[in-house]
């Protein structure tokens, strides 16, 4: 009797050891890592240190890890190190870009492990691991959800020729307790949480945006790593919290550019603690002004065919920044200037295979 | 304490009494309307009979009820009859066209009432009008689902702009037990049942299309109603089973065009038994070829800006669909006129308002 179709591909889930590194923006808080030592351990740490270089980050032992402070983003980047963010979560994207691995997992100092509706302890890392080494469906939707989980598969009016799937490059994840809001909403609704767990996991179509939050997030490093730049944020910037969204619109531009799917869903961690409504308010204002021309700015983007892959990808949109939303506020140019910059910089930690050959009859480095 | 934000506009649910009518395509099965009395027993009912016209339909007791067999439908309709499929469960679109009501709710008799994970009996009619009453969100995906839900909001990231909505034209409900699977998956998968409850209602986003299925099916008449036409099935025809899908993509594509939403997700009711297999598969063999072109087609169907109602739109959709999809085969030519003829029998049993005063200066029948 056929039970498994040949949707099914991950009948058992890899660990990934060796190819996912885990990459936490400092951590204030020694639970964090106790509760999620029996997830985490298996795995390398990247933590990049937001503030004061001279505080020291406590890691518990056991733990296999590398720390980055200012000092280090400094060493290692030289002047190209303006790209990265101070004082703001956002820096972690230093860390994937130092990352050698396949696979990145983000997550914040205040997400513990959730439980699902029947008591478990959720391993949030192996859903996603689960979600990345499945297809995703972004070019037709499937009404039961995702078609290569166990006991679901595609329903009937879906195109055959569709069903192998994009490959995908994100797993967004979602978070128990307290909800993502903006400012504005958690004054309005200080005591909401949520309490809804809905057990699925979906493809964010084609053409469609979505906000992008970083606190529990897994992507594919070679398929997408270029574009998840967390923008210019914290210190000396006009904006904050809005790291996660430009990085988010970027990366599901440049998916639909290149046929890659981003799934939302689960898993879910517990997410123990609001940010202060007030401190966000402040960092947010400009951005919840701004994000109403900048949404219809990536809504339209169209990448041309040139554009093969996510650096290319990356520095056509940094032009369209400029050109576009330059004149929304200078900023925008500054950010158009650190989305080059963040290229740069990647490419010189993480030079193209080819480049170690001779590429196109040249002779390197004449 | 802020309990309730604006964007919750459906504290209790109305029964909506008057104005839903439910249409049901033959009852073959008399525990049908027992099992969903306590539900459906407050609403008129609208049954349309598929076959033989001298078979009797036996209702129960104490329910108001229509019912339409073929030769009501030939009375009714006279010549214009031919756009309403016989011998299919196609012909419950007649039920639509003849309904006075603003909301429809159609189910067919192998659906029977869904326990949710509590053990609850699922009011599966209460649910759609939920999702018809609240907005959708087509134009900006919200990571946690229905915004509009008690529980749930808007996450950071969303533009403030877009929290209104659009209007909802559709909700499409889901089933537990028999999922609704085509042939092949039907022939492969012979054991499988769908027993993830998943918690959610979304919208789908605007230019992806979706696998409507007409199993458990609310919409509302006055917004969309002129664009559920369930085509030509059945008897005479190449084809069955792709009545609903056909209403599905013609109707997101005008709901699209029209700023109008589409829901999935809740209510699930419980599909109580497979549809023969191999029947099915003579039935989709035609359809499973022709959705590989059908598709492209209207993902990317344009409408033109002077199609400003549904029946404008469906009028021009037509003209494409003679054009662009009468080459597959001379049945696409046959389906667009009957979709002409459908805009006739629709606006001849439904006159628009206006036509009862003199509009534009011209003198009505002159």
């Amino acid at each position: 009797m056929a039970k498994e179709s040949s949707s099914k591909l991950v009948p058992g889930t890899p660990l990934l050891k060796d190819e996912l590194d885990i990459v936490i923006p400092t951590i204030r808080n020694l639970d964090f890592l106790e509760m999620w030592r029996p997830f985490f351990q298996p795995y390398h740490l990247i933590i990049v240190q937001d503030g004061d270089p001279s505080r020291t980050i406590k890691v518990p032992e056991g733990f296999d890890y590398e720390l980055y402070n200012r000092n280090d983003i400094n060493r290692i980047l030289g002047p190209k190190a303006a790209c990265i963010s101070f004082k703001d979560s956002a820096c972690r994207c230093f860390g994937y870009m130092v990352s050698k691995k396949k696979y990145i997992y983000t997550i914040d100092d205040d997400c513990f492990v959730a439980k699902d509706p029947s008591g478990k302890e959720i391993n949030a890392l192996e859903q996603h691991i689960k979600n990345l080494l499945t297809p995703s469906t972004p070019h037709f939707f499937n009404t039961l959800y995702d078609p290569y989980r166990d006991g679901a598969d595609f329903v009937r009016g879906y195109p055959f020729s569709l069903r192998e799937g994009a490959p995908t490059a994100v797993s967004h994840g979602l978070w128990l307790n307290i909800p993502d809001y903006d400012a504005p909403t958690q004054l309005v609704k200080p005591l909401e949480r949520n309490k809804r767990y809905v057990d699925a996991v979906l493809t964010i179509p084609k053409g469609t945006l979505f906000p992008m939050c970083g606190m529990n997030l897994a992507f594919d490093r070679e398929l997408i790593g270029p574009a998840m730049y967390f923008g210019l944020m914290g210190d000396g910037q006009p904006i904050g919290r809005y790291d996660d969204m430009w990085a988010g619109w970027c990366t599901k531009v440049i998916c639909d550019h290149l046929r890659l799917g981003v799934k939302t869903g689960l898993p879910y961690i517990w997410h123990s603690k609001a940010s202060n409504p007030f401190v966000n308010l402040k960092k947010e204002y400009n951005g919840i002004f701004w994000q109403e021309e900048v949404i219809p700015f990536f809504q339209s983007a169209v990448l041309s065919k040139d554009c093969t892959t996510v650096q290319k990808c990356y520095i056509e949109l940094s032009k369209q920044v400029r050109e576009k939303l330059g004149k929304i506020d200078p900023y925008f140019n500054k950010l158009a200037d650190a989305m080059v910059t963040w290229i740069e910089a990647w490419d010189e930690l993480n030079p193209p295979k080819e480049a170690a050959g001779v590429p196109n009859g040249t002779v390197k480095g004449k």
